[in-house]
């Protein structure tokens, strides 16, 4: 069924984010491409599947910049050992300047994930960030001199203690002992001092980005700890102690950067503080879609585009609080480009989300159904829902471009 | 949210079904005008909320023509005494002619209908139609000229046996005994011979229309015992010997009716079978749809519309075959009216809709839920799904009207 040529053949850019548990973005992207083909094949689609700082960033920013993966054994969140890696980025990114420093590019949570943490072992107190030094080390030994880490999805709640364990930073408590390695968030009840001397040297000469969630803060009623401590396995008691741990981290660390409004500044408390050791490093924190929209090189994505189709597993509350939907709609509709997002689900108050520049939100729903049902079917329901609203937009067109006589169905004819 | 000044306010059609068990026609009605005004505050929305033959039929024209119900005391499915009603039209829609004569409006369900058999007497074997008899009786004792009855949501399979012997014709056996009354359609194996010379002598004098699916047929593979039996709580068993009472009926009311085709004749599989027992009595079967266009004084539906939402509890492959949205999509696609249905939910083969008019078709969904979870939600689950499809309808406006720089978004500015 094709749009009448009377019509021009719409532009449509397609950027999703995955949906947890059942598509990766590029996945997502592919089932919303075909929902639009089937509606206007002459429709000239653009996909960018897009990440997070979270699982998945690593890959995609050395697929879009054609780069090289490297694995390294690295202590894994609960202490075990794990194979994780880190990625180079290739040269196509930039430009034509081959003269860019070596940059390397890290996902926390390909080392300190949830994932990685067995459902009986999820007490964001004890896991550890001691891997993400390890990688930081290793991009160090592979000639890396700038550094991209990504943030979330993380099984931690450390302040990223563990990496800077690993790096050469020593934890104090009072009386001068160090805290032993790799003992996760709750050590940092004992915390008095931080130790910076010993750290690897390379790292002060050595640029590094982090990609955060702006939204996240290390302390305080809206800290990490109480926000995602439950998400992370803590029961309530777990959850007030590391509450407190944070604050104690978030104190000390104030001291080290003078910086009293350390446990408050944007994107300290991203994946379980790790934002806040970062930064004792001389990392800086950026709003992860800042990161993203430079390294993979979307400026100008919006040109030459009359919709835009984004998804997410769940559109909410929380998507205008840096997820990828909410991004894309308040860049999109800077430029007054509509924007439509697909969901898995629809949360409470997503309306707000009509405020920020999504012009209107649909569920792949069919049915009533269980989860694991909708994740199994997920392909498909994406790929209908998404030709469900470009028969909606086709009718809205037809009706725009003088209505009557013009029904799609009248395109089978 | 209003669309921007330069371009006209909307006139939308909504002229859903009901969602069974949830929502009425009128409350569904009210759910999507609620879901448009929220995007459209200055649309013209007409709300015409439809019924087919079954339940609400008879309140439905009562309350468009200003008519009136009238209870009767009747026997029921499973032959006890239930209070049921029959109505008359009013003289609105005769349209200034005070002298058409008085019409009397039945609903088969009101006195065999489904929901009147408990679960555990679900034998449509042995459920019997003789209470619509005892209506068309009442009808006619209240004055009326003329009947018209609705078939739809019946309990019953027996070829209106029960609903002849109501009015008195007698049902024989092979030895020449009648069939005792109200047996049910399991009876019907021991029909030789129907006997009429006993009717109630005014049936002949009035006219009886009766409102059918027009795809229900008596016998065959996709006779109503097949089809519907299962339905009505019988067995494989029970539908085999079913299938072959309406066999039997079949051929001796072919014979009455000097029509050897009586079997696969439209409609007459309407309300188990009582299409056919209808016709004994020189009534008229129109397709369902036809008679309420007529009836609720529906020609010029589509005069002045831009846009039509219809609904229904479920969009499947059945949907083409005489459901509301089906036959409004069909009428509205001659006229080049786009339409949008909403659904409770999407089932299998839907996408045959595509081509009877529906231009699109969206579920009310939201997230994975039971049943009962989303029939307990409907009202906000349908006004929301409204506002999402004329959120869209908008988007696709304003790309027709000339795109760029007009996100619906935009207009919270």
């Amino acid at each position: 069924m094709a749009i009448t040529h009377s019509s021009p053949s719409m532009r449509v850019l397609v950027c999703p984010s995955g949906f947890k548990g059942s598509l990766q973005p590029d996945e997502a992207a592919d089932c919303i491409e075909a929902g639009i083909l089937a509606v206007e094949p002459d429709a000239s689609v653009r996909k960018v599947p897009l990440v997070d700082g979270g699982e998945g960033f690593t890959r995609a920013l050395v697929a879009t910049t054609g780069g090289t993966l490297h694995p390294v054994v690295v202590t894994g969140p609960i202490g075990e050992s794990i194979t994780s890696f880190f990625g180079m980025l290739g040269h196509s990114r930039t430009k034509g300047n081959e003269h860019e420093p070596a940059t390397a590019v890290i996902e926390m949570a390909a080392a300190a994930g949830l994932s990685l943490v067995p459902p009986q072992c999820r007490d964001p107190g004890m896991t550890t960030t001691f891997g993400v030094g390890q990688l930081i080390l290793a991009a160090l030994d592979a000639g890396a001199r700038r550094i991209l880490i990504g943030c979330g999805d993380s099984g931690t709640c450390d302040g990223g203690a563990g990496m800077l364990q690993a790096v050469g930073a020593r934890l104090l408590e009072e009386d001068g002992h160090p805290i032993p390695n790799a003992q996760g968030g709750g050590s940092l009840l004992r915390l008095a001092a931080i130790d910076l001397s010993k750290i690897d040297p390379r790292i002060n000469e050595t640029r590094i980005d982090v990609a955060v969630n702006w939204h996240n803060v290390l302390c305080g009623p809206q800290g990490v700890a109480a926000v995602f401590g439950p998400q992370k396995g803590a029961t309530p008691e777990q959850t007030h102690l590391l509450s407190r741990a944070m604050e104690v981290f978030g104190h000390v660390a104030g001291l080290v950067l003078g910086d009293e409004n350390t446990g408050l500044a944007p994107g300290g408390g991203a994946s379980g503080g790790l934002g806040t050791g970062l930064r004792l490093l001389g990392a800086t924190l950026r709003p992860r879609f800042d990161v993203i929209m430079e390294y993979i090189a979307l400026d100008g994505l919006f040109d030459n585009c009359d919709l835009v189709l984004t998804a997410e597993g769940g559109i909410d509350d929380q998507t205008p609080r840096g997820k990828i939907p909410g991004e894309i709609a308040r860049r999109a509709k800077k430029q007054g480009v509509p924007v439509i997002a697909i969901a898995g689900t629809i949360g409470p108050g997503a309306r707000i989300n009509y405020d920020v520049g999504i012009d209107a939100f649909t569920c792949i729903l069919q049915r009533p159904t269980t989860l694991d049902d909708a994740v199994s079917e997920a392909e498909r329901l994406t790929r209908e829902s998404a030709e469900s609203v470009m028969r909606i937009v086709a009718v809205g067109r037809m009706l725009g471009l003088g209505g009557r006589g013009r029904g799609v169905g009248r395109f089978h004819d």
